[in-house]
């Protein structure tokens, strides 16, 4: 079943809809912001209503949108009254018969000084905005505190997966070890092409952007920086980090050919880009990345195809839970927004909110100190000695090799190793030391291996921290 | 990761616990049943308390728990001071000394007057009882209502899955059509076995009663009893049913042969059985019900293996969304337990509780009324003219065959059919008129398929119910 918009007539709920019911005081909501999502979060208010006010007690009602450019044609949002338009976003916030804010501009500014400004006047914002709250989660948090309301953004993260409520609530009781996620849609689909239909990066990269599942420019997306954002926003969930997703170590999917996704099968991997928040040691040091990996095929993320995403949460006691769904899109955003919404409109009726993020002082140690099994394909000349120099670099470095394999011969010779579990800064050390091999032409391909003996996702952390 | 009970001592967060920070005011939590999640819930409040005020503020403290037999040893319960039992469940209800009551004894009674009179004490209950969610769910809610506390009951339907409250909070705002659960951790167990080991129903049981995950009478289990209150427990989340765990239609796993599991295989199917609520034609009735099907492989609920629960929503804007983890143990039951009882303290403190569960008037629609496509064994005489008159049997009720195989031959011949989508009213009668023909020795296994034309999942509802 397919998400669509919902344009039906809320009249679809006949039966549940007394004719007589006294419709209760409208919860007056501003908009900011009217893309994708923003029409989408217009048209289901307006289409949902009555239903919603039955459901819960409140009416929602739309009372002013916010946007950058009011001579734009906007025809997603089929049931919007051009009245509601404005450009001037700080005195749509500031406005008195507003009761709640919903920020969908995204990016730093002016999202933040309006969020501020929404806060601090004691009305609750919902938000999308996963670079607003990868960057400035933590003070937002804080003056939402300070002004008892809620700062909801289950939309940020994995669309319309419940993520933030569930590992805010769901599991307050619980000590995370670690989250791993798939939240970039982008890349998922782009990865599965090519494991899936043997596309190279390049085909599947066009055929995304044709699909509109890529932008034009899609460096956002393929270097990881996207999912840094989110990975960051895990962090601060899972663990109470004040990570900043600018500083999030990332990697992205540029450089994996289609040889590599083909010898991963062969292994019995599907290769993923996956941001990771992960308690080292049982704290406080965490991590968080992003890097592509080789899954296990029978991992339950091995199985998130497509543009879906999913949210991988390991905890002592709750063991191994998995959430998935639509990662982006209007309608599936937008239905987060609305849980949101009513959330933050119930608590502000009730005069609570939202418990408070939980904050802790972590330390977030570097990659290179941390962990994994590789994978490292290398170019070389086919000549004799050539397997013997690149093993003396690897023991040179204590990195263990576990399996080695040569393919093509002549001009077209690589070796594919995979190694035991290892420090990343000496992987990184070995492959300087192989860069300097006169019979090594290029080191292609490096990623982390996930395996049963290297904790379930990669990364375990090392004994011995600096 | 494997799930362990967490005996580790809470000064492994060192670094989070501020030497000189004020314990503060306890909640008082009242326990009632001391079995493997009972226990599992005492050692965590025990172990976990200190960094849980941290994180939430509010200091868990476990000041009686009430067993039916005092003198038995209770092997799981480490952390637990043996003072605290009592056998007098009512009386440590309704102690003055006692905020929060958590209901782990199970079953109908005594548990329900026991949450009855907490709730009218107003005192908030944490509950895992599917059974009296199913049965008395809607009354117990209301009295919860009538007093203004929280009857949270996350760990009734799959462990430690983020279940209820994403379906209450998160999808408050969504219009879902159907949830889709696979829920009962001991047949899904069975039935991976069958499917990747090629054993039969019986030695498939025979283990699991071995390695404890089905009981030495496992009716409750197999028949789909479990499963059953499960889906009771969905509807009356996602559509405000108040269909009865009892009156759920259901078939179990018990007819299911290593041939059937293995002909699925061939057609790119598993066999899962299904907790199903779903919406008809747009509401209000719905259907409940429980029973196996065959599952395209590449469906996200067929990577649901062995003991692992999931829920798969399907709403008109968030799409497909599937949550899953562990459906039971007693370490991720009690996570689920803690998470609730975070909220219910947190709303206590706060003077304001969980959004009462929507209530609406539906009717639910027997399967017979509804479509979806079959497959239907069938054991035969291998002569000329059974197929025709088996055909004929399919043609007099206006069910039409999709695809036929024949295997074996002589005494062991048997026809297996796939239909179009058929209504199951139909189908029923084409067996009974099947078991009237003197060449068909025996009706075996018939279970519906879910396929891209019968809507996401089986079961899509006829045009003209009655």
């Amino acid at each position: 079943m397919r998400a669509s918009a919902g344009r039906e007539k809320p009249a679809d709920f006949p039966s549940l809809v007394p004719a007589t019911s006294p419709r209760p005081a409208p919860v007056r909501v501003a908009l900011l912001g009217c893309g994708h999502v923003g029409s989408a979060v217009a048209d289901l208010l307006a289409l949902r209503a009555p239903e919603i006010a039955i459901r819960t007690g409140m009416y929602f009602e739309l009372v002013g949108v916010a946007v950058a450019d009011l001579s734009r044609e906007r025809p997603g949002a089929t049931a919007l009254d051009r009245a509601l338009f404005t450009s001037d976003a700080k005195a749509l916030v500031e406005r008195d018969d507003v009761d709640v804010v919903v920020e969908l501009i995204g990016g730093l500014d002016p999202a933040r000084t309006l969020v501020e400004a929404a806060l601090c006047k004691g009305k609750p914002v919902v938000t999308a905005n996963k670079v607003l709250l990868a960057q400035a989660g933590a003070e937002l948090s804080a003056i939402a505190s300070a002004h008892g309301v809620d700062l909801l953004y289950e939309a940020a993260v994995g669309g319309a997966i419940p993520v933030v409520r569930p590992l805010r609530e769901s599991l307050a009781g619980e000590r995370v070890l670690r989250v791993t996620g798939i939240l970039n849609g982008t890349t998922n689909y782009i990865l599965t092409r090519m494991t899936d239909d043997a596309m190279d990066y390049a085909d599947a990269l066009a055929e995304a952007q044709h699909l509109g599942l890529a932008e034009r420019d899609p460096s956002a997306d393929v270097s990881g920086d996207d999912a840094a954002a989110k990975a960051a926003i895990l962090a601060a969930l899972a663990f109470g980090s004040d990570v900043l997703g600018t500083t999030v170590s990332r990697e992205g999917i540029t450089g994996i050919r289609a040889l590599d996704v083909a010898h991963a099968s062969r292994l019995g991997y599907v290769i993923k880009l996956l941001a990771v928040a992960e308690l080292l040691d049982g704290g406080p040091d965490v991590s968080v990345r992003v890097h592509p990996a080789m899954v296990p095929a029978a991992h339950p993320l091995a199985s998130v195809r497509g543009a879906f995403n999913a949210v991988f949460v390991e905890g002592e006691a709750c063991g191994e839970i998995m959430l998935y769904g639509r990662g982006a899109g209007g309608a599936p955003t937008a239905s987060a927004v609305l849980g949101d919404l009513i959330d933050a409109a119930r608590n502000l009726r009730a005069g609570s909110h939202a418990p408070a993020p939980h904050r802790a002082k972590t330390t977030v140690r570097p990659p290179s100190e941390l962990s994994a099994a590789f994978y490292i394909s290398l170019d070389v000349l086919d000549r004799p000695g050539v397997l013997a120099a690149v093993a003396a670099a690897f023991g040179a470095h204590g990195v263990s090799i576990r399996a080695m394999e040569q393919e093509g011969v002549g001009r077209e010779a690589r070796l594919v190793f995979l190694t035991h579990s290892a420090r990343e800064g000496d992987v990184r050390a070995t492959l300087e030391t192989l860069r300097e091999i006169e019979t090594v032409e290029r080191v292609g391909t490096v990623l982390r291996v996930i395996g049963p003996g290297d904790g379930a996702l990669g990364q375990a952390p090392t004994g011995t921290g600096a």
